[in-house]
Parts: C-alpha cells; structure tokens; sequence
C-alpha cells in the first residue's frame, strides 16, 4: 500500500551517500540527485544512509541538506530523511509549540495516535522525550486548552493491542456509552476518552458499526448534530475518521490543502505546504496508494494532479517522487 | 542495590539447564540445586537459561518447575524466572482478576507504574498485551470502580522523561494545584491524575518538597487528613510513597505480610505470602538493599529476620538466597 517506489537493486548506503556528498559539491546543488537517492528508499534503508554519510564525511546529511536545500522542500526532505518516530515526535512538538492553536494543527497529534501502529506511537513517545527532554502528554496539559487536552492525553497515552479481536457483546454495550454520552453533549466524558483511548481498532470499528446499526445514525453525524460547534467537537470527528477511515482522513488532508493553496495563492494569505508535506511523507510508506484511490474518489482528481497544479519546482518533483510518479 | 549474590563465575546456561534437569529426575526433587542455581542468577542470564533448557530438552523449564514444585515456592520460583516484564504483567493480571477486590490487590499497578523505570512499563504493558490479547489499560477500566480505576489508567499510560530534570516553577505551581484538589477533597481531579501521571519522578520529589514548604505539611499527611477514608485516599498514599521513596513502601509491605502471617496463622485465616513474594521478588534486583535498611530503621528488625520468623522450608530458602543470605 506504499506509494514510494525502491529499485530492484538498490545502492550500498556509502555509494547513495557519495551520490549525495557530490549533489552538494560545487556551485548550486544537484536536487535530482537528492531526489532519486532520498526519494526512493525506504525508512530502515534511509537510516543506514545517515549513519553511512556521518561515518564517511563526519558530518551530519541533515546540517548538509539544511545548508544546500531551502524552503518547502528542505522540510520535506529533511521530514522524510528522519526515522519517522523521530520525524512524528518532531511535528507534535512542531505543534504544540505552534504560536498557531487549535484542531488544524493538534490533528497531528491524533494521526500518530490513532492511524499508526501501537508499537510506532510507543517509538514516538520515547523519541520525544529523548529530543525535548519530557513526555509527550505534559507538553500537551501544558501547552493545549481543557477539554481538548484532556481527549490528547487519553490518545497519546494509549497502548492498544494490536490485533483483529473484537467482542460484540463490548462493542454494543460502549456503543451505547457513547451514544449517551454525544445525546448529553458531554464529548470529554471519561468513558469516550479511555473508550476511544484504549480499545483495539478493530474493537473500535466494531463498536461504531453497532452505533449506526443501534441508532440509525453514524456516530460522526451524531457528534456533528450534537449543536456544540468547537474545537472539541472537530478533535472527536477527526479521532472518528481517523480510526475508521484514516486513507479518507488523509485524503480530506491532502484535499484541503490543496483547495487552500489555490485559494490562499489567490488571496495572498499564505499557504499549507505544511499540511501537503506531512500527509504525504508520513503515508508516502504506509497507505498512500488507498489515501489516492479515496482521494480520487472523493475528488475526482488525482492526488498527483493536485499537486502538480499547486505546486512547483523540486518540492514538486520530491512529492511526485514519494507519490511514485517517475518523473 | 541489588541484593541478589550472582557468583564470581556463573555457569554457561547449558550447564544451569544440565543441573537443573538433574534436580528434577528421579525420586523426589532436589530444591537446594533449584534454589542455589536460579536464586543466583541476574534476569539476562534466567532467561538464557530458560533457552537452553528449551532447546536441549524441548520442554519447557516453567512447566518442569510446575511439575516439580509446589505451593509458595513454586509461586516464587515461577516468577522470579519469568522475564520481569512478563512477571509484572502477569502479577497486574492477577490482580485485576482477583475476586478480593481493593487497594491491597491493586497496589501492583501502582508499584510498576510509579516504582520502576518508564522503560520498563512500557514494557510491562507489551508484554500484558501478548499474554492477554488486551492492553492493561482495557483492564483496569473493566474491572476497577471508578475512581479508582481513573487514577490508575492514568499511572499505567504514562511514559514519563526519565533523567533528573526539575523546574522549580513548575513544582511551586503544580505543589499548588494538588493543595488545591485536596483541600476540595477532590483527589480524582484531573490536575491530580495528570501530575503524578506525567511528570518525571525528580520533578514529582520536588513537588512534594514544594508542598511542605509551602504548606506546612507533606502532602501525604494533607491527603490522610483530608477526611475522605477510602480506596482512593489510601491508592494515593501508596502513589506518593512509591514515587517519593519506594523502599520505604516496600519495606512496609514486607513488614505488613510478615505482621500477617504472624497474626492470621494464630488467627487460622490464611497469610499474605503472595504480597511477601512479590516484594522480594520484584525489588532483589533493583534496590532491595536499600529496602533492608529503611524496614532495619523503621521496624528495628532485619528482613531476613523476618522471613525466618514466618515462613520455612524451601519457600524459606528461596526468599533467603535472593535476599542475598548464604544458606
């Protein structure tokens, strides 16, 4: 389900690290190099690069590219050059420390809890405290407002099991806790936080398809419906999708912004290469070619024609790469 | 600290397997090989040794054990050769499975949330996840009354920063917060779960050094006077015992299932053995020294003494050697 393409026959990590060593020589810097090498690897063959370029030239390939690229597309390629815990604890700091609050930039924070592995949201705890020097829930009490804080710290505290078991007999009956719950407009009850928190995903989806079948409608269309319009109740459809449906939830991403590059380009206001760059490098391994299917459903455009017709230059070309279009 | 006595030179686990094997043939079994083999050997080389017995004898050395051993010395043995992971996750299970409900059962979590490494509990929390195809989490919100069950969710997800960093602000504001909750005798507060659930234990120490200073007496006595004598009162005692100084909680769980065992067996009502084992075996490696001399200072009797007054026989032995006593 990757979209990433790797070689058949992929280069020993000193040979891809000269390549890159000699895209950095000289007047101006070969970007294609640096997209075909980086582009195409995946994330245990990019680690070796890493160790490779610090053990040949002693020096670190991310001070390099921080030197030789800019803009845009440094912070993909530097986004994509990290191990992905380390990338993941570095975009919930990013964050959390944003000057820029509320549920566009926390949803990142749900994305790694709850559309990643169990195991990789353990990773990313550990990598953040090894590169803040504290966990990840105090910064979200002390960074993020209650009641949304209260539903982060459940999501990033979690460690589910990770396997396809599902009690009906549970999923019913938490069904109609939450139901209660939403009917009470009490979003950040405890149960729909450790509900939410600590069952498995397949548990979870179970247990919003006993919702539907119990009260004739989604459980997403009953938080929407439920007449609280705020952060909390945008976080919660988020969890929802993200849970249920994370391909659809990263095409809404990828969608949104997208339209906003248009319409922000139009306007003048800025754009969300932010929101582009992290949907795709953080799915580029996982489950792009679903997020493209749902997004050409959606749509009905490619994911690849949204970017070519909203971006530019070699951050282009290293998103088309990810997205593996040869170019 | 520890006060197991691992010998100069320590067998190849083949060998230990070997030995063992012979302990188990023939009439009868030969519990001092067991006791002198096992009781004297770090985790690292128990489980190497549990390997070698496996892949010579294709039978398990836990099975072996189960049919060889009995009572309150196979409970011992058993545990002490488990993984401690494995062993803390199986001892937490235990209790949130056991009939007799309250405090004195769940106390476990407490001591793996909030007396050993984040490491390890995150471990711990795996490893619960292969045994019982649930996380630990799922369990306490089944199986514990709220609030109990609140606060203890909250201990058991954190993966808290774990070198020793304190800022003085943040213990002088947070002293203040839990002042605050338990003055209100809200002590399920959501600032009280999150505190002593994410923060790192050198910030939490200076916190509670905060709290005295500030408001002339430890939090502890604060939390015992604040007149709400309950399960949740007396779990947060042992939270903040166990993160202010856990050899002064261990040492008083020794000293309160050897006082058991004296009393109940003149009363006929059974003993605390399982609390006996599970102190000796989950601190021998970690900081049982320092236990010995907190319950020599407060109880003005050695462990050892202790044990020899209460429990005899192998089960005797065993406790003995990982106390680090030749016998």
């Amino acid at each position: 389900m990757a979209s990433v393409i790797i070689p058949e026959v992929v280069p020993p990590p000193e040979h891809d690290s000269e390549t890159l060593k000699k895209a950095f020589q000289g007047w101006g810097t070969d970007e294609k190099a640096v997209i075909r090498v980086l582009g195409r690897r995946d994330a245990s063959q990019r680690k070796k690069i890493t160790q490779a370029y610090q053990q040949l030239y002693n020096e670190s390939l991310f001070d390099s590219l921080r030197s030789e690229l800019s803009g845009d597309f440094l912070n993909a390629v530097l986004l994509w050059t990290y191990d992905p815990p380390e990338r993941d604890a570095r975009l919930i700091n990013e964050a959390l420390n944003s000057k820029r609050k509320g549920v566009k930039y926390l949803q990142v924070i749900v994305e790694v809890a709850c559309a990643t592995s169990p195991h990789h949201l353990m990773a990313v705890r550990q990598a953040y405290c090894s590169l803040y020097e504290c966990s990840i829930e105090e910064d979200i009490v002390s960074n993020v407002q209650f009641p949304l804080k209260k539903l982060l710290v459940g999501l990033v505290s979690s460690y589910r099991y990770d396997k396809d078991l599902v009690d009906m007999s549970v999923a019913k009956l938490e069904a109609g806790h939450l139901h209660e719950a939403i009917q009470k407009k009490e979003l950040d009850h405890d149960y729909v936080v450790w509900i939410l928190g600590t069952r498995n995903f397949f548990q979870l989806r179970a247990t919003f398809a006993c919702y539907k079948q119990d009260y004739s409608s989604t459980i997403d269309q009953d938080v929407l419906k439920c007449g609280i319009d705020d952060d909390l109740q945008a976080l919660l459809r988020i969890v929802i999708l993200c849970i249920e449906c994370p391909e659809k939830h990263f095409a809404e991403v990828l969608h949104s912004s997208t339209e906003t590059l248009i319409r922000t380009s139009i306007l003048g206001l800025g754009t969300d290469e932010d929101s582009l760059t992290r949907a795709i490098v953080t799915r580029a391994e996982l489950d792009m070619l679903k997020i493209k299917e749902e997004h050409a459903k959606l749509y009905k455009e490619s994911v690849e024609d949204a970017v070519i017709g909203d971006t530019s230059g070699d951050y282009k070309n290293f998103l088309l790469t990810l997205l593996g279009k040869e170019i």
